[in-house]
């Protein structure tokens, strides 16, 4: 096996870098977080840091580098105080990755890109017409996170849509079903396959498959 | 497209939400975060929550539950300020799941789930053996997170270890080669095929493979 140390990783050249340590957490979400900005400009931006934080109430979370591309995102959130996560599948991740190139303003991602803006029940946010998991989420609260200059933020679930042949009986969404990828790295898109679902683990008790 | 809001997302029963909940923020990452007590006791848990935060220098996050089983991970990295971070890959997924189980804290998930601690460099915390992918951090800052009483972990990675068969020339890790799994929701192993790399996207030009 192949070591560095922490001054190994620090003298290698800065994208090599970047590479290696993005690819280090494993396997990333991949979603498009939409918003508006205050004059209704559109913005749409890949991210892969999504996680629920909670189910009660419903919440997620991502990380924000705010100076970076996806500073229209964030002044987005904080404006309007609403955004939208769309899942992205197999089919579309070229459109999904070309919304990290830096687009102004003023233009639309969804344009650029090739996606369909669509907007639901009132929400003034965009969701993604092509995206089978979506929702729409309000914002809740921006933690900085002081060591790399990022912001976790915390959004609640106020709408969720869905292909319902891709629920289990018991709430799980199967997202191989929906073909919703996954990311390595800064740039590497995955397609995934089932492997098992397990029942709730016990001391005492061998894993046993649902 | 079945649609839930908020008030009928909260409506759910108890575990119908949670299923459904932890499967909206897409694939997510499958690492094992090993950890020593300050008496000697190993921990590993199973934790999907783990990304980096930045290369430069580099670290990385992940969100903590201290009131579930994960307390023990939690106290014992407050304690010794190391742990580490352990893909888990295709083959072993059942023993990963199993550390989800409730052992005391004098148990070691390792003897009980059947992987094996392996220590390196005069660091006193256990790595898994079997993992392809692994790292040691330290422990850099613990954010509470009010709204579902969490606790974002960020460290910063001390050493770490890969096969170097699975490398690009760019430092990019290709995890599918590894065959690192992902999760879905609470129990739902996948594992992951690639699909494509692109450049860094420019907002004239088409996405262009690597």
């Amino acid at each position: 096996m192949k070591k560095l140390n922490f001054n190994d990783i620090q003298a290698l050249p800065r994208l090599e870098r970047m590479h290696l340590i993005n690819s280090l957490g494993g396997i990333k979400s991949a979603n498009l977080i939409g918003t508006m900005d205050a004059v209704g400009n559109e913005n749409l931006a890949i991210f892969n840091s999504v996680i629920h934080l909670g189910s009660n109430p419903p919440m997620l979370n991502f990380m924000m580098r705010p100076h970076t591309v996806e500073r229209h995102t964030y002044e987005n959130i904080k404006d309007t105080l609403f955004f939208t996560v769309n899942h992205v599948h197999e089919d579309w991740v070229d459109s999904a990755h070309q919304t990290s190139a830096k687009y102004e303003r003023e233009e639309s991602e969804f344009d650029k890109v090739g996606l369909t803006a669509e907007y639901r029940d009132n929400f003034s946010v965009p969701l993604v017409k092509e995206s089978l998991v979506k929702m729409v989420c309000s914002f809740v609260n921006d933690y900085p996170i002081k060591e790399q200059n990022c912001h976790l933020i915390v959004g609640q679930i106020e709408a969720l849509y869905y292909h319902e042949d891709i629920q289990h009986d018991d709430g799980f969404l199967d997202l191989t079903k929906a073909k919703t990828a996954g990311i390595i790295g800064l740039d590497g898109y995955v397609k995934t396959n089932s492997l098992k679902r397990y029942d709730y683990a016990r001391p005492n008790e061998k894993p046993s498959l649902k």
